[in-house]
């Protein structure tokens, strides 16, 4: 579907998925996989992860402000432009695992699926933001939008995204499956539901099997 | 140069040149000629002009921040979306007169012109993010750097763009004159170094010949 590039160092992983999927739980199994193998990494988040990313990432996330759904992608696109050249380019030149928690795909769901905006539009933006960057493996994690957002609202207040209705979490989520569908090599796709134990040994094989260095 | 749409009603003014060439004066000045005339009017700015535009204006000139070209074209252009749809339009739409100090040639000039960004994706975004929306008359105040870079020092503190270097406000000067040689309808250049008063009557004509209402 996209024009891409992976990186010709290091393993660039990213983690898609709805709120309440268990990105965060996984992610950290994942770390604690890379410490055992005394794997250099690098974790970091969308939006967020640079000093301009965590101000654009208060900006988005402040249920007081009125965003409409381009300003927002661009927003996002702004983050992640700054993310990519000063912390994930550089972490894959010193040959690291970066662990990115939700990259371009995020966009292309949300804004493109989820509020409608125009495909080409998004991808040419991002292409841009991203220099044509994308992960070795995308581990999206699947999950009804009802579970989602049952999952989300247990662990406090829903934030903005949280609340937007269940009809825009549907559109969301079939977004998520059109993009790896579209890019089978490098989507490892895992039914959100499964135990955390099952899902954290698949994501590692998928993981281990794309290292570029000496698997244990 | 670039496909564009003039609204249907009001009139929309924009503002332009670098730093010192005394475009709040003037922008002033024509506020007060409106005034006289009880002609409705609303004015803005950018980056600004709505909730989310100032928190984006205090992350663009804040100058602890790391902001690379393209990201900061997207900050610009998150901005700039949310403006024209939730005061630019609306404004146009109740027949008001607009006055923007600076709007997308700012941009194209900044990022395009002076960062070197390639001019057809900051086109392309800009067109997305206005939906087309150019001002009927855009007043270019055109001033040498040097000189313009020793009128903002006399205010105070320079910012982050008042410290960028003299080549780099060359490059500037230079993108604004070509944007006005391609679309002079539009442009009103003046050289920001005539009298104040003799400006202010100059640019109140260009306004005033353009008025969607009966003249005075």
């Amino acid at each position: 579907m996209f024009s891409s590039s992976r990186p010709d160092t290091g393993l660039f992983v990213s983690f898609e998925g709805p709120e309440g999927a268990g990105k965060s739980t996984q992610i950290a199994h994942l770390i604690r996989r890379l410490d055992g193998l005394n794997l250099s990494h690098t974790v970091t988040r969308e939006p967020g992860g640079t000093p301009l990313g965590s101000r654009v990432r208060e900006v988005l996330l402040d249920p007081e402000l009125t965003i409409d759904p381009l300003p927002e992608f661009l927003l996002y696109s702004a983050s992640r432009a700054q993310l990519v050249a000063n912390v994930i380019r550089p972490a894959l030149g010193r040959g690291e695992v970066v662990v990115c928690d939700r990259y371009a795909d995020s966009s292309l769901a949300y804004q493109g699926f989820g509020r409608g905006l125009d495909a080409e539009l998004l991808r040419d933006i991002t292409a841009a933001a991203t220099g044509g960057l994308w992960p070795h493996l995308t581990v999206l994690l699947d999950l009804d939008p009802q579970l989602g957002l049952e999952r989300a609202a247990r662990r406090g207040q829903p934030d903005r995204l949280e609340r937007a209705d269940l009809a825009f979490h549907q559109r969301l989520r079939q977004g998520f499956l059109e993009l790896a569908d579209a890019d089978p090599e490098r989507f490892l796709v895992l039914d959100a539901t499964l135990d955390e134990a099952e899902l954290e040994q698949r994501i590692w094989e998928a993981v281990r099997s794309r290292l570029p260095v000496p698997k244990s």
